[in-house]
């Protein structure tokens, strides 16, 4: 079946495209504004856009054509951390994720802890086993009041137990339990169904003269 | 445990950052040189930034400084296909994220079917059960050779058994089986271990008084 998106309302088309593009990572953003209040919501317009340099992009809607505080914040002040949303994190996730007025402390309400960052006056999140401190390179503004935000990553914290080799930058990446952003309706997915399909060389392609299935096995090599 | 990505070697800051954003759905990008060559390769920096206007988002990297074909062609002729990966694409696309010369057909030493497109000269991959129609709107080059390239999405196609309500853009987004990158070493997670967590009122926060737990669950409502 064909959708011709330009066709669609925008109700329904943000159902079928956000329903296609799965699972996506989430980030939650801790953000100030110019006078130094905090802001936590979550964001699955987001990913990794370059390992070297390191790079990652949100992109951040508009209410009635108004920035969310999130991409004013971070116009306003460049500084920005993503917290990212393992299983643990969720209930104090969708907390913060409530349209509550301007004034109010997403954080204080959802009873999250709160922990300093190294490179930025930003707070991170205790309860993420992930935070990436960013700062803003250039935003993209499109639509109505709409933000793709490209920042630099300056410094990950990630929770000890999930760290293989500090040196290498292996991570047990099922040990963190991250979830994934699925549908509308308020769908996710757990990210522990893993397996391992590695990557081919022309040579063994050649050699094997048939498609690879994947590995079962849920642990990292 | 803190990393200072600055200070850490291109290799180690991949495989870190790799492991820590996850799961990232899979673009699988068909697209055509001036001259009509068509390129098939596999990206997990990639997801939606918006489903109004229908945006999304890509990051395509280098080889010795020079962008991957996938970029140069996108650069060249603006239009191409994001596939997305379901379990049972795994195969052929690892065989398309084989570095093979620039004059393979991928498409062809992967034994890959392909459809026409509606808006574009550009085919889609029948095997995949989902796939966007896409128009270069932006390039943002960063680093040595890189880019984010930003597109408009025209028209999706999509299986038809998955397809709840045309009109409404409801979709099952758990038929699909789409697949999550993880960390390197060639790791990957099925999205099909799915809850739902519906999104609060605030007067509904109010009112419990404590945070709310995800509901179990695998079907979509």
């Amino acid at each position: 079946m064909n959708f011709d998106l330009a066709a669609m309302g925008a109700k329904p088309r943000y159902n079928l495209l956000t329903a296609l593009v799965v699972p996506r990572p989430i980030a939650w953003v801790t953000s100030r504004n110019a006078s130094g209040q905090l802001n936590v919501a979550p964001f699955s317009f987001f990913n990794l856009m370059s390992g070297n340099p390191p790079v990652l992009c949100l992109g951040v809607g508009a209410r009635d054509g108004i920035p969310k505080d999130t991409a004013r914040n971070i116009l306003e002040t460049s500084d920005f951390v993503v917290n990212l949303v393992s299983e643990a994190c969720l209930p104090a996730m969708n907390a913060t994720a409530i349209d509550f007025p301007p004034q109010v402390d997403e954080a204080q309400e959802a009873g999250l802890a709160l922990e300093d960052c190294i490179h930025i006056d930003v707070p991170r999140l205790a309860i993420s086993p992930v935070a990436l401190e960013c700062r803003l390179m250039q935003a993209v503004p499109f639509g109505v009041g709409r933000n793709i935000l490209i920042a630099d990553i300056l410094s990950a914290h990630v929770r000890n137990d999930a760290v293989l080799n500090a040196e290498r930058g292996h991570i047990d990446a099922f040990a963190l339990e991250m979830v994934g952003r699925m549908h509308g309706g308020g769908w996710y997915a757990r990210a522990r169904d893993g397996f391992r399909l590695p990557r081919l060389k022309e040579e063994d392609w050649r050699s094997q003269a048939s498609v690879q299935s994947p590995e079962q096995g849920t642990l990292p090599d």
